[in-house]
């Protein structure tokens, strides 16, 4: 996927999605829907306080099904049964608290648990790339251990493959591109290379430890004699933890003036949550994403 | 300091300094220091290979002392005397392995000694940034613990000062601007923070945990309504750890197609090392760096 503008037109060719915002008594959330359906990519639903969402839905020019809930938590239990039932196809977080929201997409009776561990994933549009490039997991798992960054892998596999990817190259990135022993990461980045070699991690190609230079750029790799399938190639950088990725994504705005879209994997359906500082490219950039993932209707 | 072309200005102004290439058979390094000679900010002088660094010299054209070492060993212990004695004001590593450079540097007798920790700073010029930002430490200590980064900070704020920077603003950056008690970091941020207020740690405003969006961005700093001295003007990031640290400065390059220019602070003269992929605007904004930061002549 080479841009945002790309992967927009991708999600308007499948046709609108349908995107409940929970806790919709929430300007910034009804303007990316606005965006969204403008583009075709979004049917919205609102789910929380009803006066106040007719109120910004009439400001904002926007049109809806609006759903009541006197409080965070009804509004989370309401707007996840509306995705567990099938009627709505993706959680768009509001006015609600993130760890409320979480608790609803887990609960065990009509949550969206599906198995597998939640992680986060970004995708960023930068000038100094001719590609996207994905991070993962730099929001929602602080400090992964082996099984866990697995699992954030295989979550992000199936997501690039989702996408239309159909090998990705993922780099487990670390400070360096050689194993030392006082860096646990490259040592971790070792045996998951080894894992995907020996087929216990399928569906990509896989390399680590590299650099950010030798992951991302092909000149760098060849520079520093890095080689490999994934090297100067990489779709997906595999992050040791949440501070790092963070950095990652965030300095794609402030340092490159480029654009961050993101997701949470590993529910029974994507959920987007947008922060208040993102711009609105990147909101509608990650509404598209969402929709994008998940296929013909 | 708004850009890299005013930090070599005022270097310029300040007259050359004399640098030292430990390793010398090394043709970036002699490129480096030719745009340093052209640029009129240091005399150069070569420590390794006789016959292979006057071969180069040629082939680059440029002129300069040359004195001859059979071994790594031999030429880093012959350069590092020499800034020890005053002859030379910088060390700039050529070919020789980083660990042979600072084990000669942390010589007791002859080496460059000065009681305080080593560590790694880098200045980042970046389009969407309108000066220059610092970041520690992504290149020298792995995972400081809390004695350690306030070592780190000493050293970084003590150089920002022979900058010109009368009271740096530093940012101790996080994932997140709040207290989270299972990010260590964030504990450590506001624990520094409060030092900071109570005159422990001194020469500059200092605060944290700030994300790099609101640490570098007023208009961030505002929609996430964090406030205080440093929030949206920080000139110095202080990372949790040389990852996130490491890809801060790459994604720099290679996300903002921007520059990097970086030093080893805390020996009692200025190391750099600049990597083979780096580019020649980069090599000559660290000498640039290391020789303005030495002032008056």
């Amino acid at each position: 996927m080479r841009s945002f503008s790309e992967l927009i037109s991708l999600a308007k060719a499948k046709g609108p999605r349908k995107v409940v915002l929970v806790g919709s008594e929430d300007r910034e959330g009804v303007k990316a829907l606005k965006f969204a359906f403008d583009e075709g990519i979004a049917v919205p639903v609102f789910v929380g306080d009803e006066e106040r969402t007719k109120e910004i839905l009439d400001e904002e020019g926007l049109k809806g099904e609006v759903m009541g809930a006197s409080s965070s938590e009804e509004a989370c239990e309401k707007g996840i049964r509306l995705v567990n039932s099938g009627y709505a196809d993706i959680v768009l977080k509001g006015l609600v608290k993130t760890s409320t929201l979480l608790k609803a997409v887990l609960n065990k009776e009509w949550g969206l648990r599906s198995g597998k561990i939640l992680s986060h994933i970004v995708a960023l549009e930068v000038p100094a790339i001719d590609r996207i490039v994905f991070v993962t997991d730099g929001g929602m798992v602080i400090r992964p251990d082996l099984p866990t960054k697995i699992s954030i892998i295989e979550n992000a596999v199936s997501f690039l493959k989702s996408l239309g990817y159909e090998k990705p190259k993922v780099a487990l990135v670390a400070a360096v591109e050689t194993v030392n022993e006082d860096m646990p990461e490259t040592l971790e980045a070792a045996v998951i290379s080894k894992m995907g070699q020996r087929g216990q991690i399928i569906d990509c190609e896989i390399d680590g430890p590299l650099g950010i230079d030798n992951a991302l750029s092909s000149f760098a790799a060849e520079v520093k004699k890095v080689t490999g399938p994934v090297a100067g190639r990489a779709d997906l950088l595999v992050v040791p933890d949440i501070a790092s990725g963070n950095f990652l994504g965030k300095s794609a705005v402030y340092f490159a003036g480029g654009k961050i879209a993101g997701l949470i994997l590993g529910a029974s359906a994507p959920i987007v949550i947008v922060s208040r500082a993102d711009s609105s490219p990147s909101k509608l950039a990650s509404i598209a994403l969402a929709s994008y993932s998940l296929g013909e209707q």
